[in-house]
């Protein structure tokens, strides 16, 4: 699941004109852009470097915090074509990296410290990696879509991604 | 947007276990076969054949109305891999001809008469067709991700494709 995620992206977004990955849900929401520095913030800070604080320190050491919000500033001034590319290439190496790692049922069930969460393992750690890209995938769907909730005039009623009923 | 649906599906889902492709939300929800199957059957029997009927009848003819649950018969002994050949194929085809009848923006004001909802555009019915492809993309990774509500553990809390919230 994990490899699918950035030629799943790459497909629905490269060349998509800025109209569409510039687009968000209003306020403070993301765009497809915005989600793609979190996506990449996230192969360099939280998953496999977690897994190695698990696999060091087991839950004597609190995990980093995530800055949800540091692709505002890492992404400024970069093109998207660009944040697929980086993505796909961090995502291979830390696939890479999970696949040295030659994990046992033993050390899946280690336990790590979230900062908010509390004690967690390193198999739901990996379990959250692969169903935080799937969310991201629907957040980056429904943005998508919600550009059209006018344009669909009365269908509106049956497309729940717009409606979200 | 529309040539975009298949391949990103394709990355997605080709390949998968069954255990995945299979798997649903509970009770009548569908899976990502069951959607593969509506999918195709749209490309079929709705968006060009309406788009055909209101640039030959206008709003005169009501559109037929469409079978929800045509792929539970359509796809019975059929392969995932098989579905995602058949929608490519079949979108391809229908770009081609969505493509070949040079709309213009009078064609697309144009109205049509769904059983349901009344008096629609040709326009209307396009960008239904692609919020409908975002909405069972949103879909497929919702169902993907759920079989993962226990996995996660703590971090459930934080992923609102799980959640629901």
């Amino acid at each position: 699941m994990l490899a699918r995620t950035p030629p799943t992206l790459d497909a629905l977004l490269r060349g998509l004109p800025a109209s569409w990955t510039l687009a968000h849900e209003g306020g403070e929401t993301w765009s497809p852009f915005d989600v793609m520095g979190h996506l990449i913030h996230g192969e360099q800070v939280n998953w496999i470097p977690r897994a190695r604080i698990i696999l060091t320190h087991g839950d004597a050491r609190v995990f980093d915090s995530f800055d949800r919000l540091a692709q505002f500033t890492a992404s400024a001034g970069r093109t998207l074509p660009d944040l697929l590319d980086d993505f796909a290439r961090l995502r291979k190496a830390n696939l890479r990296e999970l696949g040295s790692l030659d994990l046992t049922d033993a050390d899946l069930d280690r336990p790590g410290r979230h900062p908010e969460l509390g004690v967690v393992t390193l198999r739901q750690l990996l379990a959250t990696w692969v169903a935080h890209d799937l969310d991201h995938i629907m957040q980056i769907s429904r943005v998508l879509a919600r550009q059209y909730s006018d344009e669909v005039g009365p269908w509106r009623a049956y497309l729940r991604i717009i409606s979200g009923t």
